[in-house]
Parts: C-alpha cells; sequence; structure tokens
C-alpha cells in the first residue's frame, strides 16, 4: 500500500520535474490553491522525491551541471589564473581601485536597462520577501552603486561572473554562466580622455594575452543617431534601425537592408543611403571627410560626435595604439544604454576549430577554422547612474568589458596543442622515504617546511614506494624530493633529488629551506 | 483612458510585488491560466511597471542590495585581496590545486544533503528548463565534480560565495552572500594523516591572520554516536540529540538536558549520564582515559573514533599544533554527512563591538564584547561523494572551510580604529603639469611609463591645478610625482618629486622608468 502511494507521488513529482501543466493544473482544479502553495507543494514533492531517490533510486540522478555553464578543473584553473593575472595587472597599472557587488540584485534594479535582452535574465524564485534577479552585466550593478553610495567619482575594476538564459554555443565559448572583467572611469572630465585610456587598455590586454592580431572597432551613438536622421529615418525608429545594423557583422548588406525595409518599414531611399555610410571605415580622416560631408555635416549631434571622435584619434596616436583601432560606422551595439563613443575587440585570426564542434557536424568548414569574435565591448553612458539617483543627478561613466570566455577557449586549445604541461600546483619539493616506518620523520620535516614558509606535500601513506612518490612529483611537475633515510637521519642531512636530472646531494637540515629557495627561484 | 488603464495595471503589479495572492487569485479565476502562464503575467506586468517608473517613477525605486548582501568598496577589497592572499597562499604551499563549480545546481543535487537546512535553499524561478538552486555550500558540488570526473583522489582549493536564505545578524559578519574557502582532501589514505593536515592549515591561517587568540574543538562522529549508544538513547534518536548537543555552545546544560528530556523524550538517565561525557576536555590523554573507560568501551564505533583520536593527536603533535586543539566531546556539528573527525575553530578573544550592535540595543553588554564565534569547521565526510556515484562508489574526503565574513568584520574594525590608511590602488607615479597645455605631453609620458609596465595615473582635465594633482597623490596614497613643465620638456627631463617629504630631482627621461622602480620597491 505505501508504495502504490509512493509510486503516485514519484509519479507526479517527475511531472512537476518536467514542468509538465498537467500534474499542476489537476492539482489546482482539485484544491484551489494559490501560487505560493503550490509552490510550496511542488518544493515538499521534490524533496520526498529526493528523499525516496535517496538509495534505490540512485541511478535517475542526474549527474550534470546546469545548462550552460562548467566546471573548472585544476589546469583550467591554472589557465584561468594567468588570464586573470594579466588583466588584473593592467588595471592596476591604469590606478583601478576594485569593488565587489553581490551576484542578485533587486529585481526592478535591473528591469528596464536591457531592452529586448530583458528575457534573458535569471529570477529567482518568489520565496518570500524581495523579488531578486541574477545580475545581467556588471555596469547596472556599478550604476546603482555609484547611485547608492553618492560616488561621483572613481575609476573601478569588477570581476565577477553574469548570468544570461542564452542558448549559448559553449563550443564556441559562450556560456549562461561566464566571467566579465569590467574597467569603468565615472566622473566629469574633459572629453575624450577617459575614453581614449580604456582603448588602451583593451589595447594593452589583448597584446599581451598573445591571441593573435585583433581589430577593435569604433563609433558613437551621437553619429549613428544624426547619420539615421540625416537618412530619414523617423525619430521613433532610431532605435530599431539600430539593432538591424548592429547585424552586419553577421548579415550581408543585402539582408540588412531587406529587414529594414520589409520587416521596420523604413524607406528604400533611407535604407540606401544609410548603406553607403556603414560600408565606410578609416580613423582620424574619416571623422574629419565626414564632417565636411553635406548631409552629415547638417546634424549638430553627428557633429559633436565627430568632433570628439577627431580628438579621440589625436589621443590615441599619443598612446600609439592606432594601429588596431578602426573608426567604423557599421558598429551600432545592442544595449540601450550607451550615449556616445561605443568600441568592440574582434579577433581577427581565425582559430583552430574545437573538436567538439566538428563533432556536431558543425565542421563541414574546418578548413577556415571558426572565427571566435567579439572578445571585449564598451562605451559611454552618461545616462545610466541617473536613472537610480533619486534626483536624477547624472554621472557620466566610460567603461569595457572584457569576455574572457571565449579567451580561456582559445587558451585551453594553445595548452592542449602544446607539448609543455601545465602546472596545476606551485610545490617545491615532496618529502619523501625510502625505507619503512619513517611516517612520522616526513611529518616532522614537512612541518618545518611549511612553517618556513616551503611549498612542501608529502604522501598520506605510512609506508608509501620510493618509486611511486617519484611518480608523483614526474605527473604534477614537483622538482625536488627531499628524501629521509636512517642515514640521513643519523648525519643530520637530507638527500635533495632533482627530479628532470635525477641529481642528489646531501644538504645538512640547517641548510634544507634555503637550498630549496636557491632552486626553485624561478617556479 | 490611457491613464485608468495604467493605473489598474500598476496597483496589480504592484500587488504581484508585494507577493499577495489576492491578484494572482483574481487572475486565474477570470482566465484560468496555468502556472507558467501566471508567472509570464506577473513579469510582463513587472516589466510594464519598471517602464511605467522609469521617469516619473524614479521616486519609488528601492536603492539597496538585497536583504542580507552587501557590496564591497575599494578600501573592503583591499582588505579582502589580503585575506584572501595570506589564505591561497597556506593552500598553495600545502600542494593544492584549485577548481571552480557554477554558483547554481541542479536542485536535485542539493536536496536531501542539508537535512533541516533545506529550507534555507535559494531557487531560482521555474523559467523554463531545469530546475535551479543557488550553491549551500562548497562541499556537495565538490562532492556531485568528483563523482562526474570520477575523480578518485584529489586535494583542491575552492573559494567563492554560497547563498542561505538565513535571517543574519549583519553586524556580527553573518550575511545570506558569504565566502567560503574550502580546502578538502579526497583519496583512500592510511587514517588520519590528511585529517591532522586540514587541523594544520586552520592553525596556520588563524595564526597568520592575527585575529587574536582561538581554540580548535575537535571531536568524531563515531565517538558521539558510540556515547549516544552506551548511554541508552535509541537508534533513531541519534541525529536529533546530536542537534542538541550541538547547542551547547549557546545554552546552559540544564536547558540542552531539558530540551533532550522534555521534547526529544530521553529518560533522564540518559540524559545525565550525556551530561557527565559531554563536559569531557582534554587532548591525547582524554581519548586514552576513554578508552579504558567501562561504559564507553563497549561500544565498538566509540573505540574506533578513540583510538583515531589518540592517531591525530600524535600527528598534531609533530605538526607543533596541540596549544590549540581541544578534544571536546560536546562538538557536535550540525550538517548530516560527516561519518569521522569534526572540527570547528573560535576566536576565543571578544572583539570590539560593531557600532550599529551598540546602536541597535545589542550594546547593552558592550564592556564584555561581542564574540565573533566560529570562523572555521569541517570534518571527514566519507559517504557524499558516493550519493552522487551511479554505482554508488564511495571516495573518502576530509576538508575544512574557512568563514571568511567574521574575519573581514574583525579586519575592517581594525583597519577603522588604526591610524594607518589602507590604500585601495597601487599606483606609483602621478604624471603631471604646473603649467598649462601640457596635456599631450602627460599623455605621451604616462603610455611611455604604462609600456613600462610602471602603475601610472594622470588627471582627464586639459589643465588640473598642479594643488589638485598633489592633492590626489595625498589622498590616495601615491608617493611619487613626476612633473613636466616646458623647461623640463627642453632638458629631456623630468622633475621627480616624493609625496611624503616634498623633495624633489630631475631625472633624465631614459633613466625615469629605473628610478621609479628603485624608489617604489618596496611598494
Amino acid at each position: 500500500m505505501i508504495n502504490l502511494g509512493v509510486a503516485s507521488l514519484r509519479l507526479c513529482a517527475g511531472l512537476v520535474g518536467r514542468r509538465s501543466g498537467f500534474c499542476a493544473r489537476s492539482l489546482r482544479t482539485i484544491t484551489g490553491m494559490t501560487v505560493s502553495q503550490i509552490d510550496e507543494e511542488v518544493a515538499k514533492l521534490l524533496e520526498l522525491k529526493a528523499q525516496l531517490g535517496g538509495d534505490e533510486g540512485r541511478h535517475q540522478f542526474t549527474l550534470k551541471t546546469a545548462k550552460g555553464t562548467r566546471d573548472y578543473n585544476p589546469k583550467q584553473m591554472a589557465i584561468r589564473e594567468k588570464v586573470f593575472n594579466t588583466i588584473i595587472s593592467c588595471f592596476k597599472r591604469h590606478g583601478a581601485e576594485n569593488i565587489d557587488t553581490p551576484v542578485f540584485e533587486l529585481k526592478e534594479t535591473l528591469t528596464g536597462k536591457y531592452g529586448e535582452d530583458s528575457k534573458l535574465i535569471y529570477d529567482l524564485k518568489d520565496q518570500g520577501g524581495e523579488l531578486l534577479s541574477l545580475r545581467y552585466d556588471l555596469t547596472v550593478p556599478f550604476a546603482r552603486y555609484l547611485a547608492m553610495n553618492k560616488v561621483t567619482n572613481i575609476k573601478r575594476y569588477h570581476i565577477a561572473k553574469v548570468y544570461r538564459r542564452d542558448n549559448p554555443a559553449m563550443t564556441r565559448g559562450r556560456y549562461r554562466e561566464f566571467y566579465q572583467c569590467d574597467f569603468d572611469i565615472a566622473g566629469q572630465y574633459d572629453p575624450m580622455i577617459p575614453d581614449a585610456e580604456c582603448l588602451k587598455i583593451v589595447h594593452e590586454i589583448l597584446s599581451e594575452l598573445e591571441l593573435g592580431d585583433f581589430r577593435i572597432k569604433v563609433n558613437d551613438r551621437r553619429i549613428l543617431d544624426g547619420m539615421f536622421a540625416v537618412c530619414g529615418v523617423p525619430d521613433d525608429k532610431f532605435r530599431t534601425i539600430c539593432s538591424t545594423v548592429d547585424k552586419l557583422d553577421k548579415m550581408s548588406w543585402e539582408d540588412v537592408r531587406s529587414e529594414m525595409v520589409k520587416e521596420k518599414g523604413l524607406s528604400e531611399e533611407a535604407a540606401d543611403q544609410i548603406g553607403q555610410y556603414v560600408s565606410l571605415q578609416g580613423g582620424m580622416d574619416l571623422a574629419e571627410r565626414l564632417l565636411q560631408d553635406a548631409k552629415m555635416s547638417q546634424s549638430k549631434q553627428a557633429c559633436a560626435g565627430l568632433t570628439d571622435m577627431k580628438q579621440l584619434f589625436s589621443y590615441l596616436q599619443l598612446f600609439q595604439v592606432t594601429d588596431k583601432v578602426v573608426f567604423d560606422l557599421s558598429l551600432a551595439r545592442g544595449l540601450d544604454y550607451y550615449t556616445g563613443v561605443i568600441y568592440e575587440a574582434i579577433l581577427t585570426q581565425t582559430g583552430p576549430v574545437p573538436v567538439a564542434a566538428a563533432q556536431n557536424g558543425a565542421g563541414e568548414k574546418a578548413e577556415e577554422g571558426v572565427s571566435v569574435g567579439s572578445v571585449a565591448g564598451g562605451g559611454r553612458y552618461d545616462g545610466l547612474v541617473g536613472m537610480f539617483d533619486p534626483k536624477g543627478r547624472k554621472v557620466p561613466c566610460v567603461g569595457v568589458s572584457i569576455g574572457i570566455e571565449r579567451v580561456f577557449s582559445i587558451m585551453e586549445q594553445k595548452a592542449e596543442a602544446s607539448a609543455e604541461k601545465v602546472r596545476t600546483t606551485e610545490t617545491q619539493v615532496m618529502v619523501a622515504s625510502a625505507q619503512k616506518n619513517l611516517l612520522e620523520e616526513r611529518l616532522r620535516l614537512t612541518a618545518e617546511l611549511w612553517n618556513a614558509g616551503i611549498k612542501a606535500e608529502v604522501m598520506y601513506k605510512r609506508n608509501p614506494k620510493l618509486l611511486s612518490q617519484l611518480q608523483h612529483c614526474e605527473d604534477s611537475g614537483i622538482p625536488l624530493v627531499a628524501i629521509l633515510g636512517e642515514q640521513e637521519l643519523k648525519d643530520g642531512v637530507v638527500k635533495l633529488r632533482t627530479v628532470h636530472s635525477r641529481e642528489e646531494i646531501d644538504v645538512s637540515r640547517a641548510e634544507l629551506v634555503e637550498e630549496i629557495k636557491r632552486r626553485t627561484s624561478d617556479v
């Protein structure tokens, strides 16, 4: 009888687990529950299900991470640490402070900031109390932080995970949980100086990470809006036409034109005029030329943007980064909050095709490789902080976000392809013994080394074989072994073995720490 | 007309926002919606609410972080970085690798692992797809990782935020989002060697952080269970009596005894026998004494635990940490998954009362100070990985978790109290000018310094006053100023000023980088 009850409960729990409306609906019809009661019931059923599945149900257990997320194993963490060190060093070199914000915000903090992308926000379940959402980026929490703490100028970096319920192509390094490395300058300053520093930072980081060639596209929301105006786009269509222009890196001009005209109802003349502008790329010269352009010069907004663009390029020349930066009128960027300069960095070198992509049938064009695309983006958002301030006080901001997952993907592939082994620990020495019954002596020596700041390991066995101790050093790249034996203990020495050369020398206990430091100073 | 519609929508959205069942119920009655349709409607209404509130509704906006969470400002981040560096250095010194797991797991991964505390788990909203929960600790994700990747031995650390819907006392450093710093050793090894290393690590970290005196209590689940058995506790009451014993650090023995007898129905005799045991504290001697104890020695389990406890203390003696470790029979620890040794570190020094606590009326005993209590805990959990393995294969594990928020609280109070200023950047030099129209020259020199790896700042103004440039250095602790003027440019030199001494010397451009490095080598 108990079994029967259990079976029906499990069935129901299973259905709820698979989100069938059927089970929930029948519950409601039967009992007339409120939504929160339904929530509670579901939780209870799942709890029961877990208890039931505790022993016999073990096989039903789904052993995986949530969709679009990943674990980092030690090798991947070693690579991640290296990438972060490069990025953090750069941020610190530019005098940035560091802040952190919670992983979730009040839902209302995020609503109305991301336009169409709002549907990608993860909400937390209403468990009584506040309605919460996982952060979608680090920019909106930063603006909330500034308004809340009445900070009017700061240069800060923030490295943390953000969350988007996207349908990710994980083989290309896109995830639902991923890191952003943000650097932002808030404050009222003279035009384009902080903006230029952001581009300098992107240039430094992408150069230092050695990911191959890259290009940084620059544009300005005011130039785009001015261009739309002089091309005859109605005011209320600016944003939607902007979204279509943003697709030019993935779609041909013909398709973009067709979307503008057929889907968004733009006139053919306006579309064609836009087409002439968005094909333009250049540098300071292009900005100068457009300032003279009969049509473009009619827009005050465009002129303001173009004058600033000239100024920006003059600073970029001083920073010696114009080799990679291109003024590109087709760059639009999706987010609503940008008000001035916008930019995006792309890797131009095609990398090797990830194995998984090739296996999934996406490898037809394997010879051409897969472009990893955009790795950094940002711009000026002078209005966002004002949206949070009770009195609407604005704090001008400009910033850049480095998207690190794609960089990880490339670095991981490089590491796979390379013969060089990635070390996952920094252990300098293994304390070993060749004879039995020396565990206590090994532990005593290991503690001595730890207390002297030496990174040391010891095997957790009473009597490990010397060979397995040496093998562990080979496997994990530990460069030295301190070997204890009866004779060494009597003589007050340790046999110090260099793993790669197999050379051994006796070192007195008193000099051991210094000798290990000397031999591993490059580790 | 539009206004009227808007008003009623806002009312409804507001009600849903406040979780009134009323609005949801009437929606259902009217339309016969499914649960997921209701979810969608709520989302739409909230979106609309945000849009409506975009401009005129600005004042209604709640400018705060979610309950139980906090931002970290630059000063707090500087302290956090220092604490993490100490902890990570220790973990690396012991040869640990680093892993990371996603912030959320499938809900079923967490269910059935935390006993009564399961109600504190944050669930994500069902937005179609998998049912997800925020991680409650790092131990269960670690066990899931081991089972999923078939890892049978690893020594790893993991530093990340975990989430508990607790009612936190934030003035005492308790939060709903907080960091855990975990170190665990998984693998089949000889008894108590990895267990002893975990305690050595706690000892090293708490000593290095200089938080005042501390004590590490040790016990063993087998000793507790054996003790319950010989005192006459029925088998099915072991866990609940264990929970009551766990309260001995907050409640008197009389109250604990009363809970056992009156609430949990234990006989008075059994309770009194337990009372005699749980008052015992000692070291290896106590373990030896209990092995001879007429009653205790009847339990095989207790004897196994006591024999291991003796072994543990012999290793702790080799590690020279027995000064802080005490075998305490009253230590029980809440979590279900422990199977052997358990431990908990507490700070024994009473710190200064946090201001907020005193203001909230909790400051009556201000003279006595507020104990910050437990800062680390852990133990052996040999069964947890087996719960995830499809074939139930066990991987023995032992680990420790350092709870860092309380440590931050203490360090922040110390920093407040101290005269020494916490630097929030590492900037070595400020590039400044006394005269006008030298922005380009300042930017050029700053870029030169960045490219040479010098941490340099420059003011984002065309013509900043020298005084305000110097003031910025004073405020943020920048030790050097590189001053450019017409004369310096002509002479190919830079005036290098030491901020604290106000001493100035001319340095040639060619030697500037080396001179800055030399003068800031201790930064």
